[in-house]
């Protein structure tokens, strides 16, 4: 059977999701433990990748095993091997031919700013601090304009060997919460970088460095130097994946 | 002068506020930080002190020094020297005859429970979580049951040389909040461990092994044997402190 898992995680220790060389990696976490559970060697296809450092309340995965165990009780199975920092949120069967990178997706992550002057050492792994007030109306203004199908190439890492940079951008939020701001985007793809690159160039907008009026003119640009600074990794966390073709 | 600082903690690396051998303390932190910035021997005097792997967002502690840095910059140079998971949020002058602990206070604590059914990794060390389900209505009957002048021998640790068990609860909220509930205790003063017995003793009458009504019996026996368990540390936060000299 094909099996689906949700995973949620704390990235502060990891390398990112996928495996490498040098640092531990979730993907690596979750190999090592699915294998365990069933006893023979098992690799994980993930939905989509985080870099070193980025949380997620909501990645995916699948992979196969033939196996009488049902495939709800498999979360509970793998989160007794899995370290705590790492937990499967849950799991179920999917139809054999499911691949979760080839089929419609919708994706939520979420860039989470810390605007207190001083950073409250509970969410120091979890918020990206920004020292200078935000105007959250000009970066609502901003986030506007990246709404819908457009070329992101400016907001995207030249590090990738992508050639289609159109993706739509279905909604972004920009919410104020307890200590902050939140930065809510969902979209039915992203390139790489793309949600650090937004997030970094809203920030621009907040504390006026950057005009809503320009931003039209970085999507033009198609070029990474047009956009803002990549923010970094600890605010971002994949927030939900919705698979359209399991729905 | 006198200076009075706040301070902000994740205690997960921390054997507690209070100096001691086989552990980094958060008072030992301070002290180093605080000698470092002066260049002389100076040693804090908290207002409280927390167990291992108690989280603060309000302690306070007081110190003396000859200087002509302004109070209120204090915190900012002791940041510069502390590790990331202890902050001054704020510092000021006081009298040089006050004392944080000979003096009347306010104090506000937090005991988060996560109750959903697979912890969220991001919140493992700042919540305790319990998998049945939890009846607030119940907690709240209980919690109104402990408000105000109490002996609250049977919600303190035997590990206590105190001989006057009387405290003052002001206040019991008990919110729910995303993933689970907040159970915020406010009072002028607390016996060791008595907001984690608290917290223990109303688990246990939400998931119906205490009832609601027994509550009573249990203040009048004074006995620690009969109030619930001492709900573990990592979902206590020390959230605001109040001395009432100042105000």
């Amino acid at each position: 059977m094909r099996v689906l898992i949700f995973v949620s995680y704390d990235g502060t220790s990891y390398g990112g999701w996928q495996k490498q060389n040098n640092a531990p990696s979730i993907e690596e976490e979750l190999d090592r433990a699915i294998s365990n559970l069933f006893g023979e060697e098992i690799h994980v296809i993930g939905a989509s990748r985080t870099d070193a450092g980025v949380h997620s309340a909501g990645s995916a995965a699948v992979f196969d095993v033939e196996s009488r165990m049902p495939a709800d009780k498999v979360a509970y199975a793998l989160n007794a091997r899995l370290p705590e920092d790492i937990r499967v949120m849950s799991s179920k069967e999917v139809p054999s031919d499911f691949h979760p990178r080839h089929t419609d997706t919708v994706k939520t992550y979420c860039y989470r700013i810390y605007t207190g002057r001083i950073m409250d050492p509970r969410f120091r792994l979890y918020m990206h601090q920004v020292y200078v007030p935000l105007d959250i109306e000009k970066m609502r203004a901003a986030a506007e304009v990246l709404e819908g199908e457009h070329d992101f190439k400016s907001f995207s890492s030249t590090a990738t060997q992508v050639t289609d940079f159109v993706r739509t951008i279905f909604k972004i939020e920009i919410v104020e919460i307890n200590h902050g701001i939140e930065i809510r985007v969902t979209g039915n793809g992203f390139l790489y970088n793309m949600v650090r690159i937004i997030a970094g160039t809203l920030i621009d907008v907040g504390r006026g460095q950057t005009d809503v009026s320009e931003i039209e003119g970085i999507l033009e640009a198609r070029n990474r130097e047009a956009a803002g600074p990549t923010a970094p990794a600890k605010g971002l966390s994949l927030e939900e994946i919705r698979f359209l073709e399991l729905e």
